[in-house]
């Protein structure tokens, strides 16, 4: 088929995407290292955009507030976009790089460089939804994105990149997927608290995979999620977090197509296809109808009963 | 545990909701005493609300566009919603009524009228979202609501009122959440063309269920679908629509409570628990989180490419 429109800068029917499900050391030079290796892997797999997991490059240090983990923060650019952007140019692979961005003295976010194939910064999208929950205490270290919801091209698709907690949100996926992106792609940590996983753990993930799975209903697109997998103690002693893998790719009918294991690492290898994108748009038309005349109350906190 | 505001005019932790699962004769007049027995029916499963399958009055008649169909049109209150609220009130139950609604010469609605427990309304919502797709020539019957998005209080529990197409966009469930309703209701006729039922018909059931699922646990609200059920050909002759049933509550998890089969009519009975509700929405606080800064493009219908 003839398309509309080009949809990325070297439009083509199908493009393989990878994600890597990392179990994350103590030490964030051997992050970077393994990081790194699994691109490698995953160009060899034939992938062309790959996926690492949020703040792949540390253990997950928002489990306490503790101003010495600032130190683990860095610029962009900086060590850890400058060598994945070697390797992306290097295996001629797009890649979203989560950083923990020191932008200035006082200034931190959890952000996402999406590196382009030939190793130049395609895009830089800051967490626009920060959370703050027990040993998940984000709101102490990172400002809430500036940036806003963002698509942004690449030698090989048209991406949008989301990080965990936004993934609760159906406007996030919205206003991504309406600039263009083909798919959304969510580098996340999530986990159980070791305490809940019998009783509350397979709810938990249910719904954490059906919220995104609609995202890509919704919106026709395809959702790719990348999280982190194992159990991760904080320095000073408790239960941690046992972050729960189960990354996944879904078409644009929620129906999903790659699925990692719960306790493993994993490389998960996926293809997008712009014939199924365009087809699954013409029959089920939703963006056609939206009532954007009525949507106004959206950017409400709430709205009280009349 | 006390709650922090009355979330109905009687609230009390539990609340008992039925859908009647309907399979539809030819003759209005039947689908109407039908309606009234399945109100009676809930109610004696101890239902306090009762939601029926969106148009049940008559067959799907969108199947195709004829100007003799505006006939099957009433006032709204009407034979229909006089009939229903005098069920609901000896039933002292609330009573979530689908109308194919006369508003005037050439204004039609698709609406619901929400009754209450003492045969009042209790409010009324137009179907926002119309769709215009082989076999659903919706756009030709009715005028797209224009009463917004609404929650409404009954005796029994807030509640909001979508209708079908409506379910595929998470702005109406959210807007009907944010003020305050505990439950969504969707009366519903969704069904497979009988040609694609073997290769997408799996597909497009589990889409549909994972997608208003998916509002369940965004909101953290429960969610209850009324679907009508059987193969209904149209006069004209024609393949038909199989209208899937597969009627469903599922709650803030989107964990399923009840779901009927696809093929046979079914009276739904399940609990709303207002503790799960504040609890829910404590341990998943999105509602605090949401950017509404950054929201505005929602009211767009696309947001071209930089």
């Amino acid at each position: 088929m003839v398309y509309p429109e080009p949809m990325s800068k070297q439009p083509s029917e199908r493009t393989t995407i990878a994600l890597a499900q990392m179990a994350v050391s103590k030490r964030p030079v051997e992050n970077l290292r393994a990081a790194a290796s699994w691109i490698a892997k995953a160009a060899k797999k034939g992938a062309k955009i790959v996926c690492l997991p949020e703040l792949f490059r540390s253990p997950y240090f928002c489990q306490r507030e503790d101003p010495a983990n600032f130190d683990l923060a860095e610029p962009i650019p900086g060590p850890t976009t400058q060598t994945l952007a070697k390797a992306a140019k290097k295996h001629r692979v797009a890649v979203i790089a989560p950083v923990f961005e020191r932008r200035a003295a006082g200034v931190y976010h959890n952000s996402a460089a999406i590196l382009d194939a030939d190793g130049k910064l395609a895009g830089l999208y800051r967490k626009m939804h920060i959370p703050d929950d027990p040993a998940y205490y984000e709101k102490y270290y990172f400002a809430p994105g500036d940036l806003g919801f963002q698509a942004c091209s690449t030698q090989h698709a048209r991406v949008g990149v989301l990080i965990c907690w936004d993934q609760w949100y159906p406007e996030a996926a919205r206003l991504t997927a309406l600039q263009g992106a083909e798919v959304l792609f969510y580098p996340t940590a999530i986990g159980w608290h070791p305490s809940e996983k019998k009783m509350h753990g397979a709810a938990q993930l249910d719904a954490w995979r059906t919220v995104q799975r609609a995202h890509a209903i919704a919106n026709g697109v395809y959702v790719a999620v990348a999280n982190r997998v194992g159990l991760e103690k904080p320095p000073g002693g408790g239960a941690g977090l046992a972050f729960w893998g189960g990354s996944f790719v879904c078409g644009p009918f929620g129906e999903v197509l790659a699925e990692a294991s719960l306790d493993k690492e994993a490389l998960l290898v996926a293809e997008i296809d712009r014939v199924r994108l365009e087809d699954v748009r013409r029959h089920w038309p939703f963006l056609r109808d939206r009532r954007i005349d009525a949507f106004g109350g959206i950017t409400s906190r709430y709205l009280e009963k009349a």
